[in-house]
């Protein structure tokens, strides 16, 4: 395909969506690469450059020219700009700032003043806004000039002069109306806001409750200073996923391909460790019942069963909170209805599993009732006990902003093992008399 | 607020956005939502049924009168109509139905046709075609009469006369472009669409990747159906994501916060069973290696250790894969690479915990360095090789297609804690006869 043919190639090329001419893009070597630089102007190939990972943009940007680079830039949207420039080295985002329109320059320079993850770094600043007094066929016209360079043109903002935003108008409300009628008479005024500090997933969570396009930016005294896109939002929910799932597993950040082993391994040693001693607890809970052990030893047996059901259910609970937390479904009511509702579980899974496990250890070769009724016994209690912690536990600590990996899978497994020994070895302990 | 004065609540309560709307009618008594129903037109109304959620629905809807419920269901979009139906029973739909338009009532039936999670069942019919020989002016007047019937009109569709889809044209192209120019030559040909047998978290990697407000659904010769618009791809990344959370913990569509305990029960205990008769394997490990324990009982003490953090790793690893997976990020080459990375962290994670557990087995009351070097040796190999199940069940499981639930946590840990327990055991019985 690439035998030095810039025309066909250009064509051939152009002619895919942006996000297939990525996709060939990455698999390139770098002297084809380089000649794509070469057939393709600045405009063309920041389409391809808007779509690769920052890992990758950093990379390629330097194997472009200078010129080139920054004429690049120039074509990207300020919120793609704002997140290479948090990427790359300050020297280099500040000399390529100083290069630039100084208007843009400022723009971007107010997006990087943001932190990470709110809606201020979020958001673009290429909005359109336009006058309460204007006609719909004056905006049409507007649109027809400015339309290119907007982000998106399907919301309207309307300001007054000093940027105060007074309404919103739907380019399918402003297309549905008669040409002369003025934007004063269309607009909506019950306006749906955010503040440029407002977390990503309040964010998000605006924008699918009202299932909007885009949802403004605005500061205390309500002027517009950006929005924020849906299609950014679908990467916060894919990024506030992955964060979760990491909470989950306790693995805090590392759920990441991209690491090597060190990185990886610096992440999760201080979440295992922390384990580690917290395990040892159950080491020396078991050894203040070494007597009881001594003398039957059959129950070392059931110590990991005992452990495992207990951190299953508790998991299992887990991730019932854990989500409803993340959909901001847990009102008071529905707190106690699911307190409940797990109680409830927890208790016909204990007695159940607590029946199966009894009988279980009645048939095998060296078993008895009694056995049975200690391994029934604690497991039913165990699983009743760990239903509750791993529904009680997440809510505590979402309540007092603990770090949410407190509350993961295997800290709820180590406290239910805990309690759950606890209970077997204090029944066998009371109950050995008889045996 | 409402003390009979209907003209006063209608002028408040219309005037806030239909989200909010929802939300106050959702903590009104019986008596003041018959009020509403009696205040607000079937077309206002439909705006706050829209809205509410399924269970809502089907409540609200018994209360309505049949005239005025038929007449709310006209001002639904066919998408929310078919979700509805499908809750209902059939003969009740079946009757609406019959009282519905004809045109209406047989795209609602097609849309019933597909099955649950499928782009057909999440598309909607009422999407704007345009004809390829139309002009920009043209055009904007046919969007002034139809606009406001379409679930999106910001991409246009190009059909010829049997509805065969030619090419798409958005708003925006449309608006920048000279009036009088014709669709055809504006038109984008690459066509970017889904079949309506597609999985639904098929249709949101589209959406996602190509970053597209709506994509269009087509059979198999090109026509074009329907469309699945941005909106209804959100609820489908938080519902993939719930299903995501309930695998990893093995609960299987048990995290809803709407059901009982029995339903909760009866969804869980399957799972549990299952994971019992597994550990009970562990119950099984151990007795093999009952002449080893009664000479020591101290091993007793660390088994929950060795368990716990064979299953935390795993866990850990467990996390990446499955977030790997879902983001569709792991092809044959980054799997490769992941499982050396995790090989290596495994290593590290491995040695590291193994010196802490070794040291601390040295110098606990009964300690001695045997026993230092049984566990310490044993907890490296056990992270290392959770680290490695952790890593490599999920991806056979995904493989062949096996239900994902059984890489779940809990299926990781317990596998975990029989090697665990298996390296321990073995490790400890050889060196027995130096201690």
């Amino acid at each position: 395909l690439k035998n030095q043919d810039k025309v066909r190639f250009r064509e051939e090329f152009l002619d895919l969506h942006p996000t297939d001419q990525n996709e060939l893009f990455i698999q390139m070597s770098l002297e084809k690469r380089k000649r794509v630089y070469e057939y393709l102007t600045a405009a063309e190939f920041a389409d391809i450059f808007k779509g690769l990972s920052l890992k990758y943009q950093k990379e390629v940007f330097s194997e472009l020219e200078d010129m080139y680079g920054l004429e690049m830039l120039r074509e990207l949207p300020a919120d793609e700009i704002t997140d290479f420039f948090s990427e790359i080295p300050d020297h280099i985002s500040n000399y390529l700032l100083e290069k630039m329109e100084k208007k843009e320059a400022e723009n971007i320079k107010l997006l990087l003043s943001y932190k990470e993850d709110t809606a201020g770094s979020l958001m673009t600043t290429e909005f359109v806004t336009v006058k309460p007094t204007e006609t719909v066929s004056k905006i049409m016209e507007q649109l027809r000039r400015e339309g290119e360079n907007a982000e998106t043109i399907y919301y309207l903002y309307v300001t007054n002069e000093i940027g105060t935003l007074n309404g919103v108008i739907s380019l399918r409300e402003l297309i549905t109306a008669p040409l002369e009628e003025s934007v004063e008479t269309l607009m909506k005024e019950q306006l749906i806001t955010v503040s440029p500090f407002a977390d990503q997933e309040e964010v998000s969570k605006v924008i699918r409750d009202y299932d909007l396009l885009a949802v403004p930016v605005t500061t205390s005294d309500g002027k517009i200073i950006g929005i924020v896109t849906v299609d950014d939002i679908i990467d916060v929910l894919e990024e506030e996923t992955t964060e979760d799932l990491g909470d989950f597993a306790a693995v805090k950040g590392a759920v990441d391909l991209e690491v090597n082993s060190f990185v990886a391994t610096k992440k999760r040693l201080p979440w295992l460790v922390l384990l580690m001693f917290i395990g040892m607890l159950t080491a020396g809970l078991i050894s203040s019942f070494e007597a009881t052990l001594a003398e039957v030893a059959i129950l070392a047996l059931f110590i990991p069963l005992i452990a495992d059901m207990g951190g299953n259910t508790g998991t299992q609970s887990l991730a019932v909170v854990v989500r409803g937390l993340a959909l901001d479904q847990l009102d008071r009511n529905k707190i106690i209805q699911l307190l409940k509702r797990e109680a409830g579980a927890g208790i016909m899974l204990g007695v159940i599993c607590g029946l199966i496990v009894s009988v279980i250890a009645l048939i095998i070769p060296q078993g008895n009732v009694l056995l049975g009724i200690i391994i029934g016994t604690s497991l039913m209690i165990t699983i009743l006990f760990s239903t509750i912690s791993g529904t009680i536990i997440p809510l505590i600590v979402h309540r007092f902003n603990i770090d949410p990996a407190l509350a993961s899978g295997p800290f709820i497994t180590t406290i239910n093992d805990i309690i759950g020994l606890l209970t077997y070895f204090s029944i066998a302990t009371v109950l050995l008399q008889y045996l």
